[in-house]
């Protein structure tokens, strides 16, 4: 495949798949999947386990969920719900995996990415809906909030460089280290390599955010290494990246010419071109203005508003409702 | 050139320049150009004057000014200020050419497209930055203005279907029956074929919007035909067609092939298809899932700030403070 | 009383309970009043039945009902869908009341107020919200709503004249002549009497908007008057009007004069004083910069927020998922 | 008068004008006032010079310039830039002032307040139209901007304390820490007594921004003391506390009663008491519901929108676009 080389995703399980497709194992990396029918959702975990692993993924050690849930951004508020449950479900896995189980934790929600670019606005909507708490508890103590047990949650949406002139982790790092919490949230938009993916798809990592990761590309990861703490990545794929295009136009017209008469002999040369030869040549056909590109579907705000919605509750279900059940 | 047949675009001037590549007489069409090399401003007028014309084009009759000056979106408030002039002086022209030239007139502008997109809130956003006079002229007359004439700006953003549940036209049709206006000014983000037209580029055309137009795909259009009053359109290319890139991919593939020493031949067959074999093609090869989707550049945002204050600008030089001077 | 002349409310349960604390029967307006202990949700129904009703309130012959809920500011989703289940049902019996009961119906919903000023940004925001379905019903039909019956759900934020140059009114009726809607709906921020009305009370009525209405004074009614087809009215007070505090002030200080030693004469004076001349008095203290300017929480973008859910949820239930059930 | 003891201002110049008026010399407060007739521009400087002259006005030791032009909230982009130029010098004169003058600083702008509440929103709003270029000259260095001297200007919206859980000052020190800049910028909304002084007056300080000032009521302050370096602090009146309205009622309540036959007596009576006196009247006569209330005026949109821009043009003017002249 072509696309094995070329077509960036920030979706360990876009990364798996095309393994899988060539039918190729991928040393030190496990991948489990689990389908509820009733909610119609998929959950998928991908374990990067070694370092050989992360290598050949592009991606840290760590564990990567991605929740597959059919028309996330159509509204239906108890269907949010429900998937708004079970996110906070697997948020909670994610941290007590990283041994992370104290109680009243101190969590930062980080929301990432350009508020004034729809496709990238979905960390800042995230922050604008949750109900922050380490303001209050600070001030009047956990039973101010009637529960035995209060985690505090804090949040922030730090910018984009071309608005603030600083970096992401400078900021967040800077925060950090005023306000001490426990453990970071970074919610952030992600490019995929299939649109399919797009309106349907949250993956949940426990290796923070990536460098180069997200619709406008952070140049530096949010991560343990750069920030001190754990950082759980939350991210959803609201783009695809251009290149995507180039890739799927180029197989499709190999597919095309092997069907064609006078063409099949073209098309069959190019069928046997090594992954390596693709790679070049596809590097070649893309459009150096393609840099800095990207493509969305038109009813972008309703993907971002309604799946922002579905993250906030998930993340209030988990830091501030909790003791109230 | 393959793009002939399966690219979309908004822009008059695309649509002539392809014909211009194959060396083509478009009969019935007329195209003029002016450089400005001191203020860096090329304004290219291209005229239909025939239903010929109009046919091959693919627009109507009439005529589009298209204004190009590089680095529209670079913040520069003395350039932008030069280019507001420019504009308003062309589409005075595009007034004054059908012989609409009352004085005291009252003009309506409508802000198309979605302000929660950020490539297609361009309308929108001028409308904001308007200073509309038609409810003080109404009210205390028009020596209230401190002038002997006094235009009436009246201004609606009136919104996207998936947000109304109407047709814009019907909305626009309904406010122009009760509040008369002369003329309407619709402005609209709209598709370029070729992204090196993004951040440069401003048409203005006599013949309003057409259907089908703009990021979000307009489905009926704005014209003198379905609202009873000339409708001016400034459009501004915010995004490219999905389909381009495939284009451009395709291009670059044949290219590529023939300069390939074993594919060489296979090149050569495809370079002598007949355009209506290449369109079969590329329609081919054009992923199902593109349709709804574009491409734009991740600084969108500064992109369509900068321009719609710049046409909010000429727009208020041309009717509210054209007498002040 | 001095406010019983001098303050300005849009609510006519404030109007109401003046004449109460009078102990003056208003001849031509009836008043009933409900309890629901369990949702904590208070219902007032006040019918002006007579015009002489009518003048002595100050609001058309109609029905106003008041729906008061404590904290329906603070973020807690359960409660407001119980509010929003509560306030579908009066709009219903408002509906019905007005024999306004047919099948299939088209609803006109206006988000009234300026987007721009968060506490006039409450119509706006209910729009946004809102799951419109009109182009859906007469594209495909109401069986593609997977539905026996479907009301078509259409709606407009009309901006305000300082930003269009036009009368509301005019754009409404323009909109209502070209798509023929039965039902207006019209969503409005009001100015309340008592602080303590803010971030508790929605207020229905089945006589539209009327002139002087609202945080930004709407200049013209909303009416079937006006429009030609029957209004419901929806509104929320987010701001108080500056003359209350002088009012308030006013009364607490003839409180203060007439326990104090020396003055007590003076406060016995003013307290013996005819409506009519406290409110020569209190015009006279109103100083004239607070005309046109308003009172409002700090927290009113939470308010505003929390309550344009409710309401547009209140009419996704009673429009869009009706059928569904 | 009463509003000596009992109304809040955030601007110095308004602390002075109340003891002008009773005659009062405040030791160690010098006062100096400039007109420029042609510009329309007023410039008064108010030196805090002693602690003593500090506690008498509630404000610490240091200087604030205060401009007042008319129709600052007018849309008239030349006059606008008139007011840039003549703020930008003044900012460079308490940069000055303070001894810091080095080359090739870098500065950060925080925009303090509310970004969704709109007299709130004067800080982000200020940010919004910046030009940061710290990131620039620290990835290509000075010569990129084309200059042979570059400051480097980042900037951030911390969000107000309800939206993050944190204070300001906590997420300020952090990234002063981690970003090392040599200068604080802090823009806030402010409240005036006088709501003559909206639309029309902006404040510099050298002395940061104070605790409890603005319309939020920041807790803590941004200064020298809590950050380290040094802070100006520029602030914009939005709003008038709602206090100033029951103490301009009592005063003209006063006046009234002394012109009044049968209460002139009274009248006298409470204009004999001493300001203490009064004060315990006040405090007594504003009502409980007022505190968390603002009083603003109805076109709040457009006078935060106008001056958000002449500062941030003042601002890019001054650390931006210095060496380009």
């Amino acid at each position: 495949m072509l696309d094995k080389y070329s077509i960036r995703t920030d979706l360990a399980l876009e990364e798996k798949e095309r393994f899988e497709s060539d039918n190729v194992e991928v040393q030190g990396v496990i991948l489990e999947e689990h389908y509820d029918e009733e909610k119609e959702i998929r959950v998928t975990r991908v374990r990067i386990e070694t370092e050989k692993g992360a290598k050949v993924m592009g991606k840290p050690v760590g564990t990567y969920l991605t929740l597959e849930a059919p028309n996330l951004s159509v509204p239906d508020e108890d269907y949010h719900r429900e998937v708004s449950e079970e996110l906070a479900k697997y948020i909670q896995e994610l941290i007590e995996t990283n041994k992370f189980n104290k109680k009243d934790v101190s969590i930062l929600v980080v929301g990432l990415g350009n508020r004034q670019v729809t496709p990238d606005a979905l960390g800042p909507n995230v922050v604008d809906h949750l109900t922050v708490t380490r303001h209050i508890v600070k001030e009047y103590g956990k039973y101010a909030m009637g529960m035995e047990h209060a985690d505090m949650l804090s949040a922030i949406v730090p910018g984009v460089m071309g608005q603030t002139g600083m970096e992401t982790v400078e900021i967040v790092r800077g925060v950090v280290q005023e306000t001490k919490p426990d453990l970071i949230i970074a919610v952030d938009a992600l490019a995929a390599r299939n649109s399919k993916r797009l309106n349907r798809t949250i993956q949940i990592a426990d290796t923070g955010i990536h460098p180069g990761t997200g619709v406008g590309n952070n140049r530096s990861g949010l991560n343990k290494e750069s920030l001190g703490i754990p950082v759980i990545g939350i991210g959803v794929p609201t783009v695809v990246d251009a290149a995507t295009i180039v890739n799927d136009t180029m197989e499709n017209f190999i597919t095309a010419l092997e069907s064609s008469k006078t063409l099949k002999k073209a098309g069959e040369v190019l069928r046997s071109y090594t992954a390596g030869e693709k790679y070049e040549l596809v590097k070649e056909l893309i459009a150096p203005h393609l840099n800095g590109m990207f493509v969305t579907p038109k009813d972008v705000d309703e993907m971002v508003n309604q799946i922002s919605y579905t993250i906030s509750e998930a993340l209030n279900i988990l830091f501030v409702k909790r003791e109230e059940a």
